[in-house]
């Protein structure tokens, strides 16, 4: 079976952009003219099938070219070995890969760019596999044994927190029951919460409009975007809380616009708003400042969220075990690929913090559906307080996009990670060489 | 005035590498096979007067390229403004083009590639600033009023650690005894400690050599790389120690090697020797664990030292409120930059931790010694548990090196941030068509 399964012979990467900024779509307190962006990889073998591995890692624009560059730097750790080094021994070939060259490690370790770099390979490979198996993400992750899926994680720096044995013995109670939970989430589709009626540029009426949409598409949880004026905030945080009633859930995300004492201020002021949490009230690599926040929003009933710019399980560790991150919204390209989302979830598992990842941008939605539904099946069996962010952004793009019905996420069935772009929506994004960006 | 500063017209990026990886010189546990290296950056202005801004950031090899793709996206935030919104609102100017750029600002924010980007961008900016000021960078530094220092800190996510009005009257404290404290360092120079008697490669018989040499040219202080072997480290401390007697100062570094209870455990057994600190005994990302280490360590008489991984303020902010660090390794390319350096001082000061800069590397030692003198004469006010370090190496390619007499930092006296590296060096080690490169 091995020797059947070829060697890694090509990996092209392409610096691909959508110019999101010209409507304001995703513009929030930090990120003012988003261009939803990816630097996307193909990765090739020789097994003459025409099977290839997809894999994008978000970005917003400028500085795409620089994470194309970090992802040729980890070419020459990828090129000429065989397929079957990484279906093997997973773990071991990603430890490889992102920090198995001493050189490169220099540059992180493990964050920023070459985290981001090594996300879309990692998660090429992934999808390659999963084609492969004939099966999407979520089902080739939640086939595997409570041993290979301890084994796709490096455990380095973890053990204070968590042992491999005890994620082991954590993962062994749920087998039993894995297929049930397929089977009713086969039927359900996984919870989704909307983030598209609240973005900053949008007016009230707007507001207004898009949340009546999504209540009538079967949405109930949403989130808006606040930080910029306190008085604009409260009064569009009442509208939402208006549209959607006292049993809807209503999610506010300051995209790390304040320092500790202001979230705590700023929030006190939203509290009769009852929002379930605030997400990324301060720098996301305030640790100690978000325990900070949290202790003082608790009695409010406010939770904080946190994630989306969380490099690795390292601070993951951290953010749970200090009890700082109520919610844990971790991110499939900030992480550096499955093998580390893995991990985010077996610590948050550790913690009981429930995993409602991040998504939107472009491609994450298609993502994270995977890490979400393999952490029902087979790491909490629990669906409480959690839910995935829908953005209905660029799934147009997408040769299985995700599919939203009623508010929840359906179980994607195809092969792979459901990641692969439509060819012609790839060379028309190309930068700035595009048919998009050539007209601009 | 600032009419006369001219417009930044020109940026220069090299990618410069020495091969040191040929000789095992920087061996550690974690960075087997360093290639000492420089993303180089040499800014112009169209003043006619032929001075140029000088900066580097380090690296050790692969992976550079990455680095210089990083600074070329900084390109547009400098090209065509003038000089003087730097030299006339340095903080202004600095968070626009480290953190300015929302885009750009996805990639980090504020670590790994692009933060190791913008400060040798921030840096080439001092130096140009320091020339045509006449002065060292650690002079023009400790010339400017408190006001003015605590401008150039960006205080976003600072403000529960320290204001800015705290800053400032803590260095309003320092300023009547500025000049003789300026006065006694160009008298004694600044305190150094030694990292070259004990890397991993050297032999037993090789670091006893090297050990007598410094103590011979006036060190006390000694640094020895730890982790890879416990039965090994245990002799190679109680060799040095051996050599150093019971005043010499042995400090031990482990890189990163170790889990939690791991460096607990490890550290216990070479408490005999009486390290002075442990540096970096697990994860740079774990401020947590950091201080669980510390605490336990701090009975045994051993205190913990990080910081040459430390990406930004903020993570600095904590390791000191926490109590993680008991030494601050600030980087001043990690950071980013000058400016960034400068936050680190005034929250060590806060918290009472001493500096004692991440040095070695290529241009690091003739970088820090501008910080620790600016702490001491402006900041701190303390040479106590205060030391820098130093590494004999590749001192020669700079124009303006350190000078180290009887184990001690002489003060610069030339203008600029000491830099400047001579063009044949630049030229011969040019990646990869340089001479050094195309001969090997």
């Amino acid at each position: 079976m091995n020797d059947r399964q070829g060697t890694i012979v090509s990996l092209r990467v392409l610096d691909v952009r959508f110019p999101t900024s010209r409507h304001l779509d995703g513009s929030d307190a930090m990120n003012l003219d988003p261009d939803y962006s990816a630097a996307y990889v193909i990765v090739g073998t020789d097994r003459g099938d025409g099977h290839e591995g997809h894999g994008l890692t978000f970005t917003i624009g400028r500085g795409t070219e620089v994470v194309v560059a970090g992802i040729e730097a980890i070419r020459p750790l990828l090129i000429g070995r065989p397929l079957a080094a990484f279906t093997g021994a997973p773990g071991e070939f990603v430890h490889q890969l992102t920090t198995g060259d001493s050189q490169l490690r220099w540059l992180g370790p493990e964050k920023g760019v070459m985290q981001l770099a090594s996300a879309a390979v990692v998660n090429a490979l992934w999808d390659l596999w999963a084609k492969l198996a004939g099966k999407p993400l979520w089902k080739l992750l939640s086939d595997l044994s409570p041993a290979q899926i301890v084994d796709l994680v490096d455990w380095r720096y973890l053990t204070d927190a968590l042992t491999p044995d005890e994620a082991r013995r954590a993962l062994d109670r749920l087998v039993p029951t894995r297929a049930a939970r397929e089977a009713e989430l086969r039927e359900t589709g996984y919870p989704a919460y909307t983030t598209s009626v609240g973005w900053l540029g949008y007016s009230d009426d707007k507001i207004r409009r898009l949340s009546r949409e999504a209540l009538g598409a079967g949405f109930t949880r949403f989130k808006i975007k606040v930080g910029a004026n306190r008085a604009d905030d409260l009064r569009r945080a009442a509208l939402v809380r208006q549209e959607i009633g006292p049993g809807g859930v209503l999610m506010v995300d300051a995209n790390q616009r304040w320092d500790v004492g202001e979230a705590i201020d700023w929030m006190t002021a939203l509290a009769p708003t009852k929002p379930l949490w605030i997400e990324e009230p301060t720098s996301p690599d305030d640790i100690l400042g978000h325990a900070a926040i949290a202790r003082a929003l608790e009695p409010l009933g406010i939770g904080v969220a946190t994630g989306e710019m969380v490099s690795n399980r390292v601070v993951w560790k951290q953010l749970l075990a200090a009890r700082a991150a109520a919610f844990c919204q971790l991110d499939f390209c900030r992480l550096a690929g499955v093998n580390e989302m893995v991990a985010t979830l077996l610590l948050a598992n550790r913690f009981g913090v429930p995993v409602c990842p991040h998504a939107g941008g472009v491609g994450l939605c298609e993502y994270v559906q995977h890490a979400s539904i393999f952490d029902y099946v087979a790491v909490s069996g629990s669906l409480e307080r959690r839910s995935i962010e829908y953005v209905d952004h660029l799934h147009e793009h997408f040769l299985d996009p995700c599919l939203i019905r009623r508010g929840a996420y359906q179980v994607p069935t195809a092969p792979g990670a459901s990641i692969t772009m439509k060819p012609a929506s790839l060379a028309d994004h190309r930068f700035p060489g595009g048919a998009i960006w050539r007209q601009a």
